[in-house]
């Protein structure tokens, strides 16, 4: 059972879905695949953005290809870093040669307050601010609210990583005016790895097109991928086999794909606000379980806790590691050590997509603290 | 029955592998998945190269890593153009900046001669040639005997596209000294799209390490994917769950590098010699029978002809696009047209991995034949 930061345990169904005939991503019958993938991300985000895509790459590619299909090299790019994958973010920006600017939070399980990001959007008026929603490395969710509008009055778009927090947290795109969202199919979705994918506003199509240079890159060219979804007003609806108005950019994924589709469906049925509710509900189950154990949360304020991911300080005298590996010998759970600089000294506790369910966690928090107390029996 | 350039149809034992329940890809047992893979590769490819790895992403993904990876920006860039994979390849380089010198054949079909080569690196002293070996647009096979020579001499890195020729021709790539070759998981392999795999000689490995500047990527940054698979010497074999020596790249498309390793292993069991032996016994079976068909080839020269892929000139009285459907609707089997400039006057037969047998030749050439005749006599 993998009860951690992600990949999570894959639906029976999505995996049913992903065993059908591979057919060839130019079959019109593939089309209708992707249409209707499109339309389970506008699902999930929330959004009427006709650019909404999947990539065939982790969620790291989808990352990638927002950044530098929205950056020029020498622009500036505004990176909140509240854990792991703002330094992700910023690294990418360098390597791309934008002049990156770096905004920190002063320890690990802190969120930056409206004020401070205002002011650094105003100082530096860079063209792209990224902020991590959920960070799976510290178990923080980074309130988005009134970003969009200081973004746009300073000329900035705004990115923002749902990776893990997608489907956990409510995340209304449209309502929050952000131009670029991503996530990946490993974490809530329960989909095996190896597919994301992304939405843009028309804002962020707009700058994209307007680029003075090209994209640096084929494979994350998001303008590229949007012609091969035929999302562009000018092949859309177009589409037939060999259809020359058809543009190749690369064969995706075909069965993975598959599995995404079903598994928005699966959102779909289900209900948004009702998947966002069971994590949540899960999320507090385990909250008290964990308290009850005496253990402290990395996160201090509850409404700052992602609830599909808890971080917890692994206490002085006992050993993290020994937990980790008694967890997987004598149970067969996965729970997730630290990422980064805090790496030895945390524990990081998921129940995403379908292990988010009463008996998942409640099976977890048993098995738990049942390590926990083993550990300090020997120690 | 898709008898297309690629994607082929997926082998049982490769989709029941990729139905093994999902691990965590820092599982030690992942591990095990990744060197079995790279073993594999090295066998496919008969090297001893030690970074032999796989990428999440389809092939053009690998031909993007391997030419960021060994280029910087300036460098010179020398690709052969005898199809659409050169053409591609070429356009990355624009991308990113190089100085592209692009050679190119006279008419669709041929090849380049060595003297012409010898003289092109001679003349523009690039950084790295590519060339494809088979170019499944055209159907040609490249020969690239004593291409390295000429390459080392001057300074210059041989990079190989085996994307659709791997496991249909011959291809020794430790006896033609290439330094950097790649090849996709959809084409004789018979695996799903979504993955493809690379391998690079100590001297392109010892090129990306003393690199003046970064690589512009970090999802396709080679030196960062074999830290994450544990390829370099200062962390080879020194890996355990969470290890601090672990470097994360990517999460990686798990489910699809099972069934990577499975494909592997079935070549490793039947032989390659004789999975190309195969392929090429398909391939003049079917060239018997387009012949009696009074077909033309766009290959001319016999010898100059990928196995796995034969291009055809469709004839001036017969609706090519009518023959493609009534194949797909009549009989179920996906036939390709063309692939860039010349894409309306071609048709496309493949016959890759599982469907490289007698039965599915058969097949494929009767059913072919009888959709030709249809088409003649409605006109």
């Amino acid at each position: 059972m993998l009860m951690n930061a992600g990949p999570t345990n894959v639906s029976p169904r999505v995996m049913d879905a992903i065993n059908q005939p591979l057919i060839h991503f130019m079959d019109p019958k593939f089309l209708e695949v992707l249409r209707e993938i499109s339309a389970g991300i506008r699902y999930v985000f929330q959004t009427r953005n006709q650019y909404s895509m999947a990539l065939t790459g982790s969620g790291n590619c989808a990352m990638e290809a927002a950044i530098c299909s929205l950056l020029e090299t020498g622009h500036t790019f505004l990176v909140l870093v509240h854990g792991f994958w703002g330094e992700r973010a910023a690294l990418i920006g360098r390597k791309h040669g934008y002049n990156v600017v770096e905004l920190r939070v002063q320890r690990p399980g802190h969120l930056f307050g409206f004020k401070r990001i205002d002011e650094a959007i105003k100082a530096h008026k860079p063209r792209l601010m990224y902020v991590c929603h959920g960070d799976s490395s510290v178990g923080t969710l980074q309130p988005l609210e009134n970003l969009a509008n200081v973004c746009h009055e300073n000329g900035c778009l705004l990115l923002v990583d749902a990776v893990i927090s997608l489907c956990c947290a409510p995340l209304n795109v449209d309502q929050l005016v952000i131009d670029a969202v991503f996530s990946g199919s490993q974490k809530a979705l329960s989909v095996p790895p190896g597919v994301s994918f992304i939405s843009l506003s028309p804002r962020a199509v707009e700058r994209m097109k307007s680029r003075k240079t090209e994209i640096v890159s084929l494979y994350l060219d998001l303008i590229l991928l949007a012609k091969a979804w035929c999302l562009d007003s000018d092949n859309h609806y177009k589409y037939n086999m060999y259809n020359y108005k058809y543009v190749y950019h690369y064969t995706p994924a075909v069965q993975l794909m598959y599995g995404l589709r079903e598994s928005l469906a699966m959102v779909v049925e289900e209900g948004l606000q009702n998947v966002i509710e069971r994590h949540q509900k899960c999320s507090l189950f385990v909250q008290k379980e964990i308290t009850s154990l005496g253990l402290q949360f990395l996160v201090q304020k509850p409404e700052h806790r992602l609830s599909a991911l808890l971080a917890l300080w692994i206490p002085d005298h006992i050993d993290g590691q020994k937990v980790i590996n008694d967890l997987c010998n004598s149970y067969g759970i996965t729970i997730s050590g630290g990422l980064g600089a805090i790496s030895h000294q945390i524990w990081r506790l998921g129940f995403l997509g379908v292990n988010a369910n009463p008996q998942n966690v409640n099976t977890l928090c048993k098995a738990f603290s049942e390590a926990i107390n083993r550990q300090k029996n020997r120690e």
